[in-house]
């Protein structure tokens, strides 16, 4: 079954006679093609008949790339003739028509209380009263139904071709994740490393296997201050010194498709028992990959992986173990966490992130993504380095 | 007046007993401090008495060095004890109760349909169904208000604090666009030049004037596409060949304090005609500066920046002269648009981008932000280079 399909079957079940897309990672799994600035790319789809996808003029050539179906442009940043907003009203009035769902229930990104940013990630856009008031105003209605659970549940299965751009983000992270590993030395500041792995990723990940945008988030932490590396941290312009442990938070994102890596290195000569923390981790990683089939629930696997790390000889700190990702830096589901219900399914994707805290040791971690398939979570790229 | 003193007008004036923020731009200007995470930092403004800060309890540090009011803090990230969304429930009730707003009318974010990212900016968030829902819950309340409007304006015109921390974005900004002059040379990618833009950013803008967390937002577009660079562009794995037209636009990010800059040089030599566009840029721009001053409309300053480029023998782009920023990339107001309507007040930061597009000539954009004055707009940063 197709995206769209999936889709009027969520609109089936709730009733509703269309939805309407505005937020980058919904358009995303709606048409396959990664917006530009957020309510500048609306996705409709109607119950029955062919799902429409509006851009401005400027993005058609890029937009026909990803979506075969019904484009429609408007013209945009520019103020010598219709504006954008009248356009989109125009033609979600048009829409409204067309497929006969004026005046009907239309259903709406309701409860995105956080949300990926589109390609112009400095200002994403968001669902709120503006877009609720234009759906009502353009549908003919006062019944908006919130498509949300659908939305997250529809998602959470990847596609092959998802799963081949996952493939590709994973790629794009780890020209990150070595770079992390060559500039994570003594004397070089937490804020220039993070600066020296996203350049390698936006530089190296542009045109590679034919990523369009490539965005990194990095965050470099080191230092005695890694044993509260647990929580999020951000970097600072504190230099590296001899022996520091420094670790590295990473999300990805290519042309929509997100990754989510953590990497954890000394700046020198480990002590044995930092490699112990470092392998005790690995194990919890393994076991908890080992366990990521269909059908186990994220209480298993993150049970799996504390019970590894409890072998080790050490703790595993009481964060999650690891979580959905893919449309997302983080998805809602499913939760690898103490006591998760959440069930998983073949051609999920989630990471695992055990991590180990301690005061004069230092903070390890270390996470990356994998597919869950019959034989368990298989690594969506690897790195080839240990701890120093 | 305070920001919270605005604040409390706001809500006399709406006849509420409080309001809820949870936007990373509006906790700033409510408490001054830049949440981390969204939704995990959060402002309570009752109608009267004193404002609240809600942070996890490893930002109390952090959040303490900006806030001196109340600050309420809660466990997150771990899964030993009460849970962040508990916890984040408890001290809004707590609140409700001691500020007698409980059942009472609370204001909401209820229309930022785009939004300004937090410091973890690779997950916003945003103010959809979920937040209402706990405001519902926690304040015994159905009476919710819409209080975007009342933000919008009451961080139209900033503060002397405001003026200072956007006076070391816009310096940060000019490490960025001094590494674009010198990285847009023949042989590099376009994602190169970003990158490269990028990285001296945030390598050098943590710690620069006591910043602590910056992030920048670059893209680079080169060749006789800019003849179509008044679209949003994006930059690609394109090697920039000799005497290209290089165009950079960048958003700065330095501890929620926003900046917004376009440069235009060329890899090599431009002709006389690329000179005498880009000084006819520069004349637009001054111009547009020369007139923003408190009074003016938008409609005013545009015309004046057209006048000024009409004069030097060319046309500018039909798309806006200018806007607001400052908590935002792009601010709602002021526009600095053909026959805009805002009127400037002294303090409100804009920015001037006048343009000139022509096929084989290229795209010729020059974007700088200036605090309005009684003598006109004054910048908060210059570079020191030309075209070539």
């Amino acid at each position: 079954m197709s995206r769209v399909e999936q889709l009027q079957q969520a609109l089936d079940e709730v009733g509703a006679d269309a939805m309407v897309l505005r937020l980058a990672e919904n358009v995303l799994l709606a048409t396959g093609y990664w917006v530009q600035i957020g309510g500048l790319g609306i996705a409709v789809v109607p119950r029955q008949g062919e799902a429409a996808l509006l851009v401005p003029e400027y993005e058609e050539p890029e937009a026909r790339g990803s979506w075969p179906g019904d484009l429609r442009t408007f013209p945009a940043i520019r103020f010598d003739g219709e504006s954008a907003p009248a356009a989109i009203d125009r033609i979600l009035r048009q829409l409204a028509q067309e497929h006969g769902a004026a005046g009907g229930t239309i259903g709406y990104e309701g409860s995105f209380d956080s949300v990926a940013p589109p390609r112009l990630d400095g200002e994403p856009n968001a669902v709120s009263g503006g877009t609720q008031a234009l759906i009502r105003s353009t549908f003919s209605t006062e019944k908006l139904v919130d498509v949300t659970p659908a939305l997250e549940a529809i998602r959470l299965v990847k596609s092959e071709h998802d799963l081949d751009r996952l493939r590709v983000t994973n790629q794009i992270a780890k020209l990150g994740l070595d770079a992390f590993k060559e500039h994570a030395v003594a004397g070089r500041t937490e804020a220039e490393v993070a600066a020296a792995v996203e350049s390698a990723m936006v530089a190296g990940g542009h045109g590679y296997e034919g990523a369009r945008t490539v965005r990194a988030y990095a965050t470099v932490l080191s230092g005695p201050e890694t044993a509260a590396g647990w929580q999020y941290f951000l970097h600072r312009a504190r230099r590296i010194e001899q022996d520091d442990v420094v670790m590295l938070e990473l999300g990805t994102c290519a042309d929509g498709y997100w990754s989510d890596h953590t990497r954890t290195v000394v700046a020198g000569t480990a002590t044995d028992r930092q490699r112990q923390a470092l392998a005790a981790v690995l194990a919890g990683a393994d076991a908890a990959l080992a366990a990521a089939k269909p059908g186990a629930t994220g209480g298993e696997v993150d049970a799996a992986s504390r019970a590894a790390v409890a072998a080790a000889g050490f703790e595993q700190f009481p964060h999650h173990t690891g979580h959905g990702t893919g449309f997302r830096y983080h998805e809602s589901r499913p939760q690898l966490v103490p006591a998760g219900e959440h069930a998983l399914e073949a051609g999920m994707v989630i990471v695992t992130e055990p991590g180990i805290y301690e005061e004069g040791l230092g903070g390890f971690r270390w996470e990356d993504d994998a597919v869950v398939t019959a034989e368990g979570g298989r690594l969506l790229a690897e790195t080839d380095y240990g701890l120093d």
